[in-house]
């Protein structure tokens, strides 16, 4: 908006308050000489042409729609700074739904789709359900869907490979000598959670190391449940060397839990989260990450869904970011310092 | 959403699928004994007669917008997870807009309420203007402020007291034996940057310590700012011993400097933030900030806001959040560890 004409700059050129702009380009009563003088200006501006060209473009709303599963997750939260920019500089206002990964409301938003209150919808749910699937299928307006979807599923879609991530993960802590490698996954019935978790069995398989179910507990992708869990784990397994944590708020909750009992990270436990957020930068002692490009997961969503929205019909594709691993004091000392 | 009826319960209640209930709820061609079968669900489920009620309430938009002044700052992510929830709840849509602070982008928000394209709005402006004044008396939508606005302004408002809050602070940091009390600030024509500004030199004035320019330094309410403003100060003034930062953004770029410095945190330089962000827990070392209640003010906003809207015509009302030093390692080792 800053660069083309505002109402400040036509409330300048023409002499008048702002307010009088607004009351004059809002079409409510103002006098004839006030009238006369913002319409000149905003003439001049080329200000009423824009006006008049987006009305043409008629059943168009300029807004779209970003449903992310947690507004209190930083990961989601990283995807919406790099949406909302691309969307406001193409005009698009951002309507933002939070979820709670509920599927019954991830189904009530394709739904009301057909309102077309938006002219187009990005979500990132935790789940890809068969209603999904089937209210895809029939959705009136654009869809970009970030995270997993089957194969076959006509969508435009943003994937991570979190599976090449967790094995960035398991190969660091083995060169690192670690032999005894836990895991604190979400849960399994969740996209992130079985590939994680799949990934995780992999990835000790393809370095020889045994799979025990004693090193795996499953908790949930918050931090609270991210300590209980790794506390039980710790009361089964006293000697495990590693966690590998599913996303950076079970690995915060493996620090607290960790840092409680006495043990040192990296010393005697270290920890890998996933994500990359801005906590693990922040984080003590800071914590080596797996990015799963959350922030350019949520700009390539943001331009495949303008890319729909001005260029129509054609081919959904598949753009997959390749995940990085963020190696912080959690499993390098030298790189910022030990609890 | 999950409590009423929904297109899952009434596609279960109908034995037809999901993406038939929509099409027949979005009035789309279907075959007639599905029409029959899914009307006749919905009126048991208690779902239509809903959907009219609410398009009895015409010129309703059933959106309210959240205008916040940057959308990488955690103060406002800590605003909008409170204010996303009630406004859900209450059946409303959140429009998000991100306005970089710029002056003439929150004007066009609020000269775009004439558009009726939400119900009303939440604005978290840094700064005030005569033009902000001039157009929040002609809004066509109710308005909440989050900040400070002139005395006699008639909108409902939610502040913030950082004049306390530093104070807190600068009382803590006295109480430890710190006398080189460093300020680091953001820009003093923001309304946070002059009320945390005014307010250090008040409080050293009440505790006898004399106002020394030399420990002022002015950069940005950014990590990469306040890194570059900590390190002039340092240049400048290498005996400080405490650094009293005006938000926690700020206060990580400080940590930053200070550990590539060789300075230990608290022992030769204590350091407080100002938000109480998710950062200020997660840091390393962990943060003593002071909370300026933001997600009490989100809700307190939105509550307003809401109360406006369903009840109509009243006086404007001022809720001001108390503050709270949260103590952590950045001032007292023993509340979590030193770098």
């Amino acid at each position: 908006m800053a660069d083309g004409p505002t109402i400040n700059t036509i409330a300048e050129r023409a002499g008048v308050s702002i307010a009088s702009v607004s009351r004059v380009l809002n079409g409510l009563p103002t006098r004839q000489e006030t009238v006369r003088k913002v319409m000149a200006a905003a003439d001049e501006l080329g200000y009423v042409r824009n006006a008049v060209a987006r009305s043409l473009k008629s059943r168009r709303t300029h807004q779209v729609a970003f449903a992310m599963a947690d507004v209190g997750n930083p990961a989601y939260l990283a995807m919406l700074r790099e949406i909302q920019p691309v969307l406001k500089a193409a005009g698009y206002r951002l309507v933002l739904h939070s979820t709670d990964a509920v599927v019954a409301d991830e189904i009530d938003v394709l739904h009301s789709l057909g309102e077309r209150y938006v002219d187009g919808l990005i979500m990132s749910p935790l789940r890809v359900t068969e209603a999904h699937l089937e209210m895809l299928a029939a959705a009136r307006a654009p869809v970009v869907i970030i995270g997993s979807v089957p194969e076959g599923t006509r969508v435009d879609n943003v994937r991570a490979d979190s599976r090449t991530g967790v094995r960035l993960a398991i190969d660091h802590l083995y060169s690192l000598g670690r032999r005894r490698i836990g895991m604190i996954n979400g849960p399994l019935d969740t996209v992130p959670g079985a590939a994680r978790g799949a990934a995780y069995r992999e990835a000790l398989g393809d370095l020889g190391l045994p799979y025990d179910e004693d090193l795996v507990q499953i908790g949930d992708f918050y931090r609270a449940e991210g300590a209980r869990a790794v506390g039980e784990l710790l009361a089964r397994v006293p000697d495990v060397d590693a966690l590998m944590c599913a996303n950076d708020l079970i690995a915060l909750g493996a620090l607290d839990v960790l840092r409680a009992s006495g043990r040192r990270v990296p010393d005697d436990v270290a920890v890998v989260g996933m994500d990359d957020t801005d906590l693990a930068a922040a984080s003590w002692p800071s914590l080596t990450s797996v990015s799963l490009g959350s922030a350019e997961r949520g700009k390539a969503a943001a331009e495949l869904l303008l890319d729909r929205l001005q260029g129509g019909d054609r081919e959904p594709r598949v753009v997959t970011v390749p995940p990085r691993l963020v190696v912080r004091a959690s499993t390098c000392p030298e790189e910022g310092g030990t609890a």
